[in-house]
């Protein structure tokens, strides 16, 4: 899915929600634990249920790693399912020399190798420019730089003064060498206004992705007060709140309540944007 | 492996070679494209023909995700080769929020959750403590961060002034309160000695991963002349020459060849160090 395309699917559904697939297989409804694939089986219901209302989904490598090989299986068949409507951001936080970083484009950017066929992935910046440029050299693809993120310890290095910036502001002017906005967006875990006006300094029509909005605590409304570009340029992942709404038969129905509830406030939010 | 167990197999060894496992199914001998699971194969005849010779291996995690479920059969069946005299590493470059670390670690530590049971893990710093943590949750395994890669990227971003240090420095200085040198170790790519005494000023006793001795072009006699520690404090990384030495059916025998002039040339190199 090019950047056109993704502006598109944002008018027609009025809404640049990213549902995060955290599916913790300990957490999913106890019901489900009698198909073949219960992680599969609830990532589809919870896509079924909410791809109308959002633009994205996110499947967090970890947490399909974490249970080996059928973990991995579940991750290759729910990559399957996200519609062509959707992007299919990986949320792995890669990164490494150039001949590994091709590796790792291909386990998920290239489905003849791998089975997998994501639109995007999460990429670590620590290494610089030749361990991002083999996943760009996916056409169609895109990165997604960790910039500055939400955790506590995100200050311990992403805040060091570096002469004129701080460390996340010459991560983006650096990276920004690398591609356009149209095939580079940056993870940004900020809710400050400082914060965002100096990634939009930097960044000012990139797409951001921005997590934790939602069980995290985050405030749509000051991310976007500060966040929104003349083309939207925010996709904002919620997880837990979706995904988890109940525990119950009605998952998915309570998913799809969560994800209206947040495509409501964006549609009203995005009336500020003149696409 | 603890600290005491890996200096009592490179006293014992006399090496300190790590033969990293980045095999790559394009390039394996073709006779073993027969076998049900050729990588493993591979591996397996490779562990068995050098294990006495080295003290470590590294499988690549991306040369394994890159081929989706067989690949990721072929990393677990790998693990569980890696005889308990040589320690594991998983070099996967992972990190992420808290809760996503510990899924990851799960993934690499935990056999029960996904079969693979490895020593230690290469981490990325970019997110600081948080990420980091909870791999040092997992008693008697080790976190090999990041701090100065090899590639010509690395200067982009780890080589920024930030104040009283440059930024790998500064990497090193605040992991050290993280742990200690017995659960922490650092990838250091450097060859030069102004580098390395950079390095030695920060983590004097250390265990250091060093890539790219071999087919990358390191020196193996000047990174041990301004890296050794008193408790040596280096596994020095060999990939490519030594496992992909022939593509006969000689290989193993010659992969062993390769690593035998390796261990021989750090057995006179361990000669400087004062056990």
């Amino acid at each position: 899915m090019n950047r056109e395309q993704l502006i598109e699917q944002i008018k027609i559904k009025k809404s640049f929600l990213c549902v995060g697939l955290d599916t913790d297989i300990s957490l999913i409804p106890k019901f489900l634990l009698d198909f073949e694939d219960p992680v599969l089986e609830f990532n589809r219901q919870i896509i079924e249920a909410t791809h109308d209302l959002c633009i994205a989904y996110k499947p967090n490598s970890a947490f399909y790693e974490s249970r080996g090989i059928d973990g991995w299986k579940s991750l290759i068949e729910t990559s399957k399912h996200i519609p062509s409507t959707c992007l299919g951001i990986i949320d792995a936080k890669r990164g490494d020399i150039g001949n590994t970083s091709s590796m790792y484009a291909k386990a998920f950017f290239d489905p003849k190798s791998s089975g997998m066929n994501f639109d995007a992935i999460t990429i670590a910046p620590y290494m610089g420019s030749d361990s991002v440029k083999p996943f760009l050299a996916f056409e169609n693809k895109w990165v997604i730089l960790l910039a500055l993120t939400s955790n506590e310890g995100a200050k311990e290095f992403q805040f060091i003064e570096t002469g004129a910036n701080r460390l996340f502001e010459q991560v983006i002017l650096t990276a920004n060498s690398w591609a356009g906005n149209d095939r580079m967006m940056y993870v940004v875990g900020a809710t400050r206004e400082e914060e965002f006006k100096a990634i939009r300094k930097y960044a000012p029509d990139h797409f951001l992705l921005v997590p934790g909005v939602g069980a995290q605590g985050g405030s749509l409304a000051d991310v976007c007060r500060y966040g929104l570009s003349k083309s939207c340029g925010l996709i904002v992942n919620s997880s837990r709140s979706i995904i988890y709404a109940s525990s119950g038969e009605d998952f998915a129905q309570r998913a799809r309540e969560e994800a209206k509830k947040l495509q409501s406030e964006m549609e009203i939010l995005l009336k500020g944007v003149d696409f």
